[in-house]
């Protein structure tokens, strides 16, 4: 049975960069079934990756190997690390950008990538995602073991998330993601509210909404909805609310319960 | 042998969302073959997932399972349907994106999708291109049989295309698709203008342009072919026809013969 | 063993263009991998067509088969060509985007793609990828031999790329690509700037250089970076150079030794 090697990347499609990383796993391990979950995360933007990651990952068998380049420090002393958990293994440089898959207290193991005889020969100064990290993907779909590709470590980049704050009876969050659809994706989840989702009134600028619709259809005006991965997202069913009320990430969102 | 599984979707590609469906697909099915269509439908826009329907699937064994997500109203109580035709088996919202796998006549099965034990456990309300249609696409490629999976049905919603309409000589056409190079692709098929091609004269504003021109690289000015779907299509071979004469869907051809 | 088939088209991915290639491909051999390297060649735009393949392509195994469409005089008396490399098998319309895959004292055999009983019926005049190269990839797959796809031939069209120029002790070359992240990739090699690269000192427009650094991170203001495919590129480490400095492809680059 063939492995799964995913990628998400900030490579775009245009340049062949992500063709070269494809050529690199299949030369050295034909049988691996490639699955491109993105190439359009913004350049160097990390966050847009660990949100991706935490968005498709999941969803995948658990011994899937899933390959993340957002990688702004290459060819620096940044670590490039695997991360063997039971939801999935992971590749990717140690910036951050796997903070979703392993939340602080759970058990996972963490590998820095630090043996050169698994990489291409010649290793390039730009491009880790074809030298490193495609070559050890290919290597581990074909049963090398973690503990040859890298040295176990206990600790790895975590990125801090803005988290909800409690002010009295308010509860201040904030835009996290704006998605295709012009929704904006919120860091404050359904339990973050308590029992009275039904009253909350949520506040962005000077904009009121009451109470959460079930669906987008169910909508008139902006809307807050309980989105596909449990988070807090506010809507305009039919236009692209992050243009229409230009609001982008780091925009304040208050809940008054 | 392997099942094949298309997708076509309106997600784009940099918020994960296309990846969390190959992620249910591949964990229920993992000896399926994934192939993406597209995922730059533009959000919410049914006519153009039929095009790209009608372009693209036509051409893949009769086996494949198509699985189209462009889907304003997820969440509502629209349907979701699959529709068995000998040319493919189609899986999207009942919301007349299908319209062009079953002509008006034509002798298919249709199935309400209303069987929750095939979905995943929790269904959001705002993502069924994974909660319903992935896996359920996962299960058909698994061999169980469309008649488990839904009730059958006899009607779905179908898109009323604009149809050409003859007014004494003339007849009236619009543009229906512009496509990446910005040619106009109209709802003119060459049937639709008798035996006398050669000496057709097009209208569109005040641009005139006499019979069909071969292909491409025969042409100068704008030109009239016949693409590759069959329908007239208006170019300029070396110019991009819709933002060169700010022309877009919904405009008037007229075809005097 | 399953044989693999890579795509690089200029169709985008909103049309349907690349499934319709795709479902040729796999209807007539469904045990093929395809790899999309990419769609998002500018329209028409050969030089882009090639420098994505010497990117991606020299990455994959041998026996790959790699599929590249752009394609601006579909229809007309272009040859379809078939190029056997020691790297590779290449399929594309004659008109210069396969110039890297082939060093002019390189031995590799072409054939001119001229048996229609290979191709899709009826060949339509503006979509040779599907009713052409699809189906001629595809038998090759099958293990079809070349000899019976075409016919040999000696010559190709090559693209004249412009070379560094040598002006006393000054070195003249140009961009020739800008990738997704504003890198400024040149047509310039290492090996072209002899001995002394720590000295280098390049120039564009007033803007000067001095030396190549190792790697993006290690940057401040413009560098120079050899890069993954051993090009002189510049960069600005954390900004897009191209928009920043408003350049683009064809703008000169001087270096003084």
């Amino acid at each position: 049975m063939s492995m799964t090697i995913t990628l998400i990347t900030d490579f775009g499609t245009a340049d062949g960069f992500v063709g070269a990383m494809k050529g690199v796993i299949l030369s050295l391990e034909p049988h691996v079934t490639l699955v491109d979950i993105t190439h359009d995360i913004p350049p160097h933007d990390i966050r847009a990756g660990t949100f991706a990651l935490e968005t498709a990952c999941p969803h995948f068998p658990p011994d899937t190997i899933h390959v993340v380049v957002v990688d702004p420090g290459v060819g620096s002393d940044r670590a490039a690390i695997l991360v063997e958990t039971v939801h999935g293994r992971f590749l990717a440089p140690d910036n951050g950008v796997l903070t979703s898959v392993m939340p602080e207290n759970d058990a996972a193991q963490i590998y820095t990538l630090d043996k050169p005889e698994f990489w291409r020969p010649a290793v390039s100064a730009t491009f880790h995602g074809r030298d490193v990290f495609a070559p050890v993907a290919a290597h581990l779909a074909n049963s090398v073991r973690p503990e040859r590709l890298g040295t176990p470590t206990t600790r790895m980049e975590r990125l801090t998330w803005p988290l909800p704050q409690r002010c009295g009876d308010e509860i201040r969050g904030e835009v996290i993601h704006v998605d295709r659809f012009g929704n904006l994706i919120t860091n404050l989840r359904l339990e973050d509210l308590g029992k009275e989702t039904r009253d909350a009134r949520f506040r962005v600028r000077d904009l009121g909404i009451r109470g959460i619709t079930p669906h987008y259809a169910a909508g008139d005006g902006l809307i807050a909805v309980v989105n596909s991965g449990g988070r807090i997202e506010l809507a305009l069913p039919s236009a692209h609310a992050a243009r229409t009320l230009n609001i982008d990430v780091g925009e304040e969102i208050r809940v008054v319960l």
